[in-house]
């Protein structure tokens, strides 16, 4: 029940919660938000990297870690992204990967298109600006 | 007085005071400064529809919205901007639209050809900064 | 000894131990790290004109300023980039350039081809990622 409300304040559909309740037991010390706003691959593969490097860096169980796509940027989710390989390896790293729903309306994108296994929220502007609220560290690859 | 102090402190000019007055009694439970440092007309109209969607999410009350254009991102506040009329818009629902004063200086832009109705500030980047020290969300569309 | 764990724990390598050392003498109000990840030298000159216009704007011994430079934006800090006379003088005005270690491994880029002078961190992007968790702002030109 508390569970669901949380998640609902932060703006997650139900396919995030698993994932978050892992992540919260994790009691992680660094919290970390990437942003995809970009129509561009290259800028796809930076965040993708990003994450990884990170988590090399300070250890995946230190770090949690979630990329946001909105705008242009949306494609990178897709089920057909050029980049759909690595977003398995993300998933399979407990990187949250994250697609914003105001983009999906506009570009007329359903769920059915989207990678299997992505979370969504409203707006992922929004979701970006609540998590450094929350304390989160943000980047812009 | 103390009013005029505390805006001397975050470098806004005169033009900005109303605005900010008008904002503060809201007492907004979010705050995020966007920055647009790009010359790119498509990157501008993100930066206003990421405005307009934190509102429509967050409700318009509850969000202090602040658009800083610096650098290339400049033109963005010029009168004859291609966004001009969002620009209008982003006004008429208290989204704060910034201009960075150096950056004027350094193109040879007067007060005269930016878009009516914006405020001012000395460095744009700095602003962003002391935004971001009191506690204020960035997003770098 | 205590001054090395702490660099140690900040990921920076000895060449940045002096520099750091001095700047914390002086307590700076504000702190700020600019990201580079784009191989674009336009926005290399963005970056470092934005530090200087921060150091003007609030005095050079207010604030303590970082260029972290990763991904396609590491060639900004070697020994042949466009914007080497540049890089002397945000040196010069103790602006500290920090390249990343695991962006150079990938691209077999040695120290001895990087811009004398320099500091080093395994990687750019979680340097960044600390810096926001110890209360640093954070600008992507």
């Amino acid at each position: 029940m508390k569970r669901r409300s949380v998640l609902g304040l932060l703006g997650l559909g139900a396919a995030a919660a698993p994932a978050l309740a892992a992540q919260k037991k994790a009691a992680p010390k660094y919290r970390v938000v990437l942003q995809v706003s970009d129509n561009d691959p290259a800028r796809w593969t930076l965040a993708l990297n990003n994450a990884k490097n990170v988590q090399a860096d300070v250890g995946a169980g230190e770090v949690q870690i979630e990329i946001v796509a909105y705008g242009p940027g949306l494609h990178m989710l897709k089920a057909d992204s050029p980049v759909a390989g690595a977003l398995a390896g993300a998933l399979d790293a407990s990187v949250g990967l994250i697609a914003c729903e105001n983009t999906m309306q506009n570009l007329k994108v359903s769920r059915d298109e989207m990678y299997g296994g992505i979370a969504y929220v409203q707006a992922g502007v929004t979701h970006i600006m609540r998590r450094q609220q929350e304390g989160w560290a943000y980047i812009r690859p």
